[in-house]
């Protein structure tokens, strides 16, 4: 592109720009033209849209500042689209198929990992950004073998086998994967310890937060801070011994960045706010809310690091909407909302005290404690009922608690209410922060993600997946 | 602003655009640099994000085609923002406190039209057009004096007298006010038939199709076609009196245009497809989608009209969301979407067709022949025992009809879910097209459109409102 011949032609001819300055308009593709040799992808699992505006809401009304996702438009400072999230199998995508989507390239049915319908195997895009030098990574508040990191490293027909992609990471060598999932890599594993062959292969194996504050970028890093999932932030805030020994989100996502930022070829990072989406499958309001705010935080300190070092793509998104929970209209609901800062603890945590041989005062009391509400001696009536009468679209409900009962009455006390307990075709919000995120058009398919952020690292045209 | 010291300065120094041409960053600038001559406002009101999507989910895969809509989005031919939607009085709003935002540029409490809080009054912006010289004109499928076209003519602190509003209109002599709500203007009017005065006061009256589509400009315009709201658009393509009768929006907003485009000052209008929100309402899954499409079909015709025209600024969005509906994730999930082909009528249609007497049997064939499905005796025991049992949070169900359980049978076949029967606090969807649009931001409030307009048409200072 020849700059002069641009000057001379007639596409500025008359031009006359009644409410903006030009700097505006030509801000933001001389911001973006630049290679992007970090791409940090950030991805707040199973959230709608509700979700996002909510934690807006309370993060405006109870904080008294904008949430840092919908700051970078009210600061005008990002771009956006709307992405469609279909898998290959079915207009609504499970994680492990949109995670693969972008991973992979390609759409692929639900509940595989990189394998297409005819048995393909695309190369995950972090072995691509690895092989070209940069230093890659995943971290998660759900274990780290899940469904949303896993898309980005691995090839398996199956997602359910997180045993089996604990020690299909271990063949890789990335950088840094850090989240939960201790029981798939550790002593209770099926097939085995895997921790000692990390060890092996030269890993810091870390597991609880000083361990990971303490960590230098001698070494690869597995961290591993719960068995199964991190717990809800709600519930970490206020307990000081998870305080203690488990990290938030942003400080796995600032250290992870910390460990890789210094090498020459840059690195590619996904960050995944993966228990939005278990809130939103067991209805749970606090769970949902202080996760997604948590995840907030993360986005706000990638934009930091984004805005001082210039060559950081940041992509903020989510995989599927879930639940498509809402502020209802009703008498007094800023009101109602309002009382979710009396939350100390979730849905799930509180469900998981409740004893069927309590009295219903001591059910009340409970209540009232954690939660701020005095629920009726009716609702806590239907609650037992239901103790054993469990929906059966519920995941990520082992211990068979009385999400959907619990998660109706409070939408009586916060005036949040939800669609259904499972993932939405809805098409989703997606953000993005640096170079290359000028190129991205008002609409995208999930799957047009992986070329996108290959030609944003300029990466060789040999990586790309082929239409 | 001087070309010249632009072009010399730092800013395009070392500019490269590795992946865009420099027309596709220059041409929207250009495109947008005019003057608003019109304005088009369109409203589906109460749509909810994920009723946008079902609705483009149908038309890609069963029409063929993308909607309208999206495609402007696929199309890279229009620029989106997300609305904050609140009230004075609330962080959820009604739409005349939502009408009014954009149409006084002040936020008032729920109910209000364009009075606020202190009982001040703010010029409605169609009347401002008016005082300039554009003809100014409103359409929708609920009564004309509704509260979104409302919002945008005139003050009343309560959205509740229409048999008022109609005679407000009156003195406001609008050029085109086209919709439902006959018995606010004709011989069932409380406080008496206004139609005489409309008469005397030059307007042509038009109550049907026929009429409609015979008008030329020569007089000012009331178009009333419907006692109270329009059919739904899934009955009326299904009944041939219907279709003869009663015009689509499309069709009216495309009179509508054609009657006011001469004026040499240009035009103002409101385009509302007013049904989408109490389909929502009612949960009536065919009613919400199909009057969506329909009112996707009149943004495609006011689309094609701006194109040509290059002088307007389309504005495309909603009020607030309603009832957070999603396409849920189940087995067979495509296949129970797919089957929303197979409706010949609405919920409120069905409903309202049944009687406590019929047998099961009667009902289920009813059902059958009018949604396709066959559903259980239990469903159809479960439905009955509902009919006198409805929920108090139920606008527009004056009969009483038993949407909340019926919408929850269907959730079962179409795998369309709900979390509520009322407005959202959700933030919005919003587009523009032509000149004007440039200035968008990714995020804006609603009462900022007030202003927003008023400076794409270059009104005079004087008109705009003071923060």
């Amino acid at each position: 592109m020849n700059r002069r011949s641009l000057l001379k032609g007639g596409l500025l001819a008359g031009l006359t720009i009644p409410f903006t300055g030009v700097s505006d308009v030509i801000a933001k593709p001389i911001g973006g033209s630049k290679k992007a040799k970090n791409i940090i992808m950030m991805v707040s699992d199973g959230m709608s849209i509700g979700t996002l505006n909510m934690a807006d809401l309370y993060s405006n009304r109870i904080l008294g500042v904008s949430s840092k996702w919908l700051g970078l438009y009210r600061d005008n400072k990002a771009v956006r689209a709307l992405m469609d999230t279909a898998s290959a199998s079915a207009m609504v995508t499970d994680s492990a198929a949109a995670s693969s989507s972008w991973g992979g390239g390609m759409r692929v049915r639900n509940g595989s990992l990189n394998v297409g319908m005819k048995g393909e195997k695309p190369q995950p895009i972090l072995q691509k950004f690895k092989e070209k030098g940069k230093k890659v990574g995943c971290v998660t508040t759900v274990p780290i073998t899940h469904a949303t990191p896993a898309g980005f490293c691995i090839n398996i027909d199956n997602r359910g086998g997180q045993d089996i992609i604990a020690e299909l990471y271990l063949g890789l060598k990335f950088d840094v994967m850090m989240g939960g999932g201790h029981k798939y890599f550790g002593e209770k594993r099926a097939g085995g310890n895997l921790i000692p062959k990390y060890l092996t292969q030269g890993y810091k194996v870390v597991e609880n937060r000083d361990e990971m504050l303490a960590l230098n970028n001698n070494k690869p890093v597995l961290g591993l801070f719960a068995e199964d999932g991190l717990p809800y932030e709600v519930d970490r805030k206020h307990d000081k011994n998870l305080m203690k020994s488990t990290p938030s989100l942003a400080e796995m996502t600032m250290k992870a960045i910390d460990l890789m930022k210094d090498n020459k070829d840059g690195f590619a990072l996904q960050v995944e706010g993966g228990k939005v989406d278990w809130a939103a499958h067991s209805n749970d309001v606090s769970g949902l809310i202080f996760d997604q705010l948590a995840f907030d935080e993360a986005v706000g300190k990638v934009i930091e690091f984004a805005e001082k070092d210039g060559e950081t793509l940041v992509i903020i998104t989510t995989d599927h909407g879930n639940s498509n929970p809402g502020l209802f209209y009703a008498d007094e609901a800023d009101k109602k909302f309002d009382s979710l800062q009396n939350f100390k603890h979730s849905n799930t945590w509180l469900l998981a005290q409740l004893n069927q041989s309590f009295s219903e005062q001591k059910i009340i009391d409970l209540i009232k404690e954690n939660q701020g509400f005095e629920i009726k001696p009716d609702e806590v009536k239907s609650l037992l009922n239901h103790f054993k009468d469990i929906s059966p679209n519920q995941l990520y409900n082992e211990s068979n608690l009385p999400f959907y009962e619990y998660g109706k009455i409070l939408g009586k006390y916060t005036d949040v209410q939800w669609a259904g307990m499972n993932h939405t075709g809805d098409y989703v919000e997606l953000t993005m922060f640096g170079p290359g995120s000028e190129n991205l058009k008002p609409f995208i398919k999930n799957f047009e993600l992986h070329n996108f952020m290959l030609k944003a690292a300029e990466m060789p045209a040999s990586f790309l997946v082929k239409a």
